[in-house]
């Protein structure tokens, strides 16, 4: 099942407490389609500038990630400029370029309109909106959204979230998104808004997933070193996202598998910068490392 | 195998956004006491004044609980006061009167020099030292302690946990205790020290512990309803440690499954103030969460 992705391909400039990457490829969308193509097809919708180059776009060649939808316009790239906390948990922005990617309009290829997954990245809902409009009767709706959005669209995203089925946010969002502190009591608010799965990243602290059967807890892979956070959320989508589309199942039991192996996909992402642990990775290891999270959370019956 | 524990019994008055308790029973060893005593005999090493009076020893008595070391002395007992925020993720001490407990000089009955298991609460290494030589060779030694004794008493403290098993303390003093930001290398530098097994607390995260079979991650039970986290550390540590010795297991597998235990009993004990739901409890209900603990946290092979 071929998954549509529309979000944000950047050029990164990240510190962290152990060393600095400039310039280098990030944004949702390629996260989440890197991580994805070890499962599915991927359809990737974005916006690049004259300065993305042949080396960047290297990265999603020799993977199922077609390319038609990935627009090359006048200007130059979204650029983005973090720099994290000693403990990695906080991040300070230190600058945001939107450059082509504040024009943004997707524009969705005719053969990406069948695409059976559609996962909504990070931006304005009323885009989400628009592309999922484009799209015939996807089977399965996944979508991300921020603060920014929830605070600033609020109707417009509540108006999309009536047609999304899995929507994938961190505890503050969540907390934002239904004016409650305790997430389980903020699972049902959301829930009834829509999407009948609710998937709250937790950064360190793992992975909270409510669905109609109950709740599923699942830890962070417990890193030695954690060198590079970024992209770890929309890594962690794109392994969920893709290993549901290969399965073509939606029910609990698929959908813990698939917290899990967007779990085992966001943990190598953390361990270098930008998309580079990625692009080494190999199916062994993403199956060795669901093995490893089987060892981290299984204990006996009394 | 009966459990020797020493740590506080206090007066706790405290404020939650839903509500306050004033003057109800408190104290590590009252919470520990009580939530061991499901599992294990529990022989009770703390102070009281003369104001403690037979109401809050009632949540003693008819249960496993030798009370021959609670030792009554003139003047008052230990009274803490406390609120917490919104989210009940952080508290101000708002009041500490130590009263007797300031000197406080645990004394061990002769009935209780026999304890297999032995559980060294919160209070200065001194006299958790003092307590540790006078119990004859236990097969189980854990211990607690906090951020005011790892800096106050470093030598004092590194030289206890030679003799210690198991180290069961919050994120925070992990970190504090190590000089490690990250939770792997702390429990490595903190296993070298002694314990072979540390249980980190990670309070509505769940917890972390390391082994020498090495890490098992476990959520905390997600609440709809945290009523008052006070003692829930505390009734964790008497869950788990009140597990193992009903067990006489020490190994990985039993070490997990007193993992669970610990945080279905703390799971209870933030249901209510004090220790009000403990006081209610019954092994089906604890039962009963373990296997809620099981659906929450199973997920099948890929």
């Amino acid at each position: 099942m071929p998954i549509l992705v529309v979000g944000s391909v950047a050029y990164d400039t990240v510190e962290t407490p152990f060393g600095q990457a400039e310039q280098v490829l990030g944004g949702s969308a390629s996260f989440f389609s890197v991580a994805a193509s070890f499962f599915a097809p991927v359809n990737l919708v974005a916006v690049v500038g004259e300065d993305f180059g042949e080396e960047q776009l290297a990265a999603f060649r020799d993977r199922p990630i077609d390319l038609e939808g990935l627009e090359r316009t006048e200007g130059k790239t979204f650029q983005w400029q973090g720099k994290y906390s000693l403990d990695l948990n906080s991040r300070d922005t230190i600058r945001t370029d939107l450059n082509v990617f504040e024009f943004f309009k997707p524009k969705i290829p005719a053969s990406y309109r069948t695409s059976e997954a559609v996962f909504l990245g990070n931006i304005d809902p009323v885009l989400q909106r628009e592309v999922l409009d484009q799209v015939e009767g996807p089977r399965l709706v996944a979508c991300d959204t921020m603060n920014f959005w929830i605070d600033g669209k609020p109707e417009e995203l509540r108006e999309l979230l009536r047609d999304v089925q899995v929507l994938l946010i961190n505890d503050a969002e969540a907390r934002d998104l239904s004016g409650e502190w305790n997430l389980v009591k903020a699972a049902r608010a959301i829930r009834e808004m829509g999407p009948r799965t609710l998937v709250v990243k937790k950064g360190e602290h793992g992975v909270l997933m409510f669905t109609g059967e109950g709740s599923f807890a699942a830890p962070a892979y417990p890193l030695e070193e954690v060198f590079d956070p970024t992209g770890a959320g929309d890594t962690f989508a794109g392994g969920f996202l893709g290993y549901l589309a290969s399965t073509g199942e939606v029910g609990d039991p698929a959908l813990r598998r698939a917290v899990i192996v967007g779990s085992a996909l966001a943990s190598f992402c953390c361990e270098a910068f930008s998309l580079d642990r990625l692009l080494t990775l190999t199916r062994e290891e993403i199956e060795e490392r669901y093995g490893l999270f089987q060892r981290l959370t299984r204990f006996a019956s009394l």
